[in-house]
């Protein structure tokens, strides 16, 4: 049978140039980056130089242990991490073996794995998900977890470890590649940039595997509301993005779609719009709209807006330093604005903000349906503004939240390449016998064919936060840069995307067909 | 730009053998089908032979004036209707003439319309929507409609009026066609059957355009869920699909991508599984799965689940009869068995059941977040199993509804032909001068080649039913039949899939690539 599952497992990648004839391939020293931070925490991993691919004569071939695991939420592409691990393990070195850890670091750390072979790696070749191994969310964090790390690398003799994740992910790699340089081993720790939240990026970084497909995933769903809505004219669509904090995910799919409006957290922020400041621009625009007959639009929120509103921040930063509370008891020790911000909030969302905490004590802000929050209030407003007579239109709304959808699906075509020369730059990583690096490709927004290969000192992405008042070295979330040329360009749009119903309908990711369609690379490289 | 709505505007839809020659196409009358209940109601246009598309003389070609509107919500493949409707119209004759009417049928009835021309035209071909004229829900009953609807065709001198559209719609089109003529008017009415929910079906419509569209669509996000949901083992998916009363999409959808339940709203009825039954056996299959060490799952739930489900529905029942009341008034008013079902329910559905009334006074139940409600009381009950020492799981649920993403989306190939190849059969039944009929293809099952066309007299589909104590001619909805050989299967299967975890992953639709793919009929076709 024809399936499009099938087909996508017979399909094999392209490879860039200069990763094609392994035999010719060297790394050469670039600049030494230093980060004085962070440095105290890293003695033996810390000014590391970036190292770049280059043509040359190629270290001498050994067999080679590896393992890996897939670490957080799972993103499009990860199995072709895997693939072209194996495939070049296989190729450099024909006893070289490739062991999976199960359930994400929960497998190193107790020891849970398999080994992949040809057989069992076949059905997952450019296929979504990290079902292969499965995922998890374990921090690697104390002495315990990070010894028994260390007897699994020995157990199995791992020349290299390689682990699939996002920001916490790349933490947790570094402190592993520090731990093992500390007990003298030579295992290489390297790490790829996974996420489709788009917010692990650096100098060669420009976007973590999973974003293209996700947002891919999403814009086709929007694409297909706004022709819905254009059809009917009778709903303002509210679509949530998953995405966490940043808003890269609303901004790329806003560049696919061009909907009516787009929250940016991170402009939220700059400008320091207070919540009810928000829900006066949205009805703004609606009164505008139906002042031209139009009671219909599209809205786009991010995940993590709330996060940026000030006078929300705050309440739930408040909330978060409070022991679990009942309702009655809340207005009593909140601060003056928190407790005026907590009472105009719906009750469905008073009752989310005081539900189950997450492990760390923190208000879970993803179970927030902010899509909700947002519109129980500007349908308030709009009640407001309808008894002053300066609103007569209809407001009817359906609230969406895309997320789980775009995690898992069919890597795009740019996904699977990428995640296939991820995965060979750290195979060879490893035979180099670094470590405490993260493996990049640069030049994505070009042709596959010209991509370029290297890695990263991990160390070199890490910052100093506090987290619940300890100083804590992580990977900084890259958020969205209000002051790009791309966003601007984006400010600029967004004035006649507000009227003019300019909707852009992407349709579903194409795995045959034009090139040009077939290989689209996100608007945000561009 | 390659893009993929230009690439599908330019491509030219396949078109039966038996359509491709419009100079030897003629319409043979077969059996008359009468239909006694009804015959009062439509005196003019019962007892109309069915008529099937032959080889044959063509009646002469004259210029035709058509006029043609979309009715209730977009299904995928409208546009195509009207693209054939022009092709066919201006190939027959350069001086026909094509006329959309505006929003629905409302457009008729006050006369909103507009030209359609092959620039207008253009870039709607083979795109999802309804967008090129707009739709409308307005049901065509009373005299003074009629009368302005005839108005609107006297003044254009249609020659034809082309009503695409779902069951009401498709009664609207009875009315019509029963009205003019009693008006003596040779004006043909044709109707074309449209809806994704899948429940216009006849001897001679397996399937109405749209479903296999919004199916895949569906089915694209279920696989897409499925994937994540065996990456990370940590949630069950309770996932919503529309589709009205009957369980048709669920069905299609299930058998694209083998969850581990789903609910079938005509076998609960069959069955009489009471509400806390069908929570049992929701929680019996978690708990079974729980002890194999899965606390992950996927269940398909039908919009219109709870109208089946007998003690939900005698509750929804007394409650439309009520007038709308308060909540401490409710319970004294219903019978005990209907108090006892809604004190079981969760207070946000209690709240939605009061909410504001539809136009005929009825609950909204497309309001109803039925998926939340299952989950709320699957929750209670597997509490009161942990409780008990009988469930040991970790129940952690994310609800899902899509509907609005499947609606308007780039029609499938089988979608964008099917519509093409009724679009033609629609205007040609104009030319031959005939009212009353819906368009037809049969052998949808076989290649686009060896499909046949012709006319089915709407009388000989109407029924009557009681709408608010008035007996109405309807066409009834066709619901999922439990005892069909495709149903014996589907039952079979799905003892495998609850425990098996055997997802298929179908991913987007593709329109370039094998034949075999890209050309897929659905399932329930087979």
């Amino acid at each position: 049978m024809e399936n499009l599952t099938y087909l996508r497992e017979k399909s094999i990648p392209e490879v860039p140039k200069q990763l094609s004839d392994l035999s010719i391939i060297r790394f050469i020293k670039e600049e030494i980056l230093s980060n004085k931070v962070i440095a105290s925490y890293f003695p033996h991993t810390i000014g590391q130089p970036v190292l770049k691919i280059a043509e040359g004569k190629a270290v001498e071939n050994r067999p080679l242990n590896v393992g890996v695991f897939f670490s957080g939420g799972p993103a499009s592409g990860g199995h072709n991490v895997i693939a072209a691990l194996f495939d070049t393990l296989k190729s450099l070195h024909p006893e070289s073996q490739l062991i999976g850890f199960l359930e994400g670091p929960n497998g190193i750390v107790n020891g849970k794995y398999c080994l992949i072979t040809s057989e069992l790696l076949a059905p997952y070749r450019n296929q979504g998900g990290f079902n292969l191994l499965g995922t998890g969310r374990m921090k690697l964090e104390t002495q315990e977890q990070l010894e028994k790390a260390w007897i699994t690398v020995q157990k199995l003799q791992l020349n290299g470890l390689i682990v699939i994740g996002g920001d916490d992910s790349q933490t947790n790699a570094a402190f592993l590649a520090e731990y093992f340089l500390s007990r003298q081993s030579s295992v290489s720790v390297i790490g790829v940039p996974k996420t489709i939240d788009g917010d692990l990026q650096s100098s060669f970084t420009s976007i973590s595997f999973g974003f293209d497909t996700a947002c891919k995933v999403y814009s086709e769903m929007i694409g297909n509301i706004a022709k819905d809505e254009l059809s009917t004219k009778k709903y303002y669509h509210f679509i949530k993005l998953m995405g966490r904090s940043a808003s890269h995910i609303v901004l790329e799919c806003a560049l696919s779609t061009h909907p009516n409006m787009v929250l940016i957290g991170e402009e939220i922020l700059a400008e320091q719009t207070s919540f009810m400041g928000l829900i006066q621009e949205i009805a703004d625009l609606i009164c505008k709209r139906s002042e031209q007959g139009k009671d219909f639009g599209l809205i786009l929120i991010p995940e993590g807006v709330i996060e940026f509103v000030p006078d929300l921040a705050l309440l739930i930063k408040e909330l978060n330093n409070l022991a679990s509370l009942q309702k009655n008891e809340i207005l009593d020790v909140l601060s003056a604005p928190s407790a005026t911000t907590f009472k105009a909030l719906p009750e469905m969302i008073q009752n989310q903000l005081l539900m189950d905490r997450d492990a760390h004590g923190n208000i879970p802000l993803s179970f927030i349906e902010t899509e909700r929050l947002l519109m129980e209030n500007v349908k308030a407003e709009l009640l407001k503004r309808t008894k002053e007579g300066c609103y007569k239109g209809k407001f009817s709304v359906q609230c969406h939240f895309f997320g789980y959808e775009g995690r898992s699906a069919l890597p795009s075509y740019f996904d699977s390449h990428y995640c296939y020369a991820l995965g060979i730059v750290s195979a060879l990583l490893v035979k180099e016998g670094v470590t405490g690096y993260m493996s990049f490709i640069t030049g994505l927004e070009k042709e596959v064919i010209e991509w370029q290969g290297g890695g990263v000192p991990l160390t070199a992405l890490l910052d100093l936060e506090k987290r619940q008042g300890v100083n804590k070295p992580v990977i900084k979330k890259t958020l969205v840069d209000i002051h790009s040329k791309l966003f601007g360009q984006f400010k600029n749009d967004r004035l006649k995307w507000a009227f003019n119903d300019a909707y852009q309908f992407p349709g579903p990711i194409q795995f045959f067909g034009p090139k040009e369609l077939v290989e689209a690379s996100p608007h945000i490289l561009k």
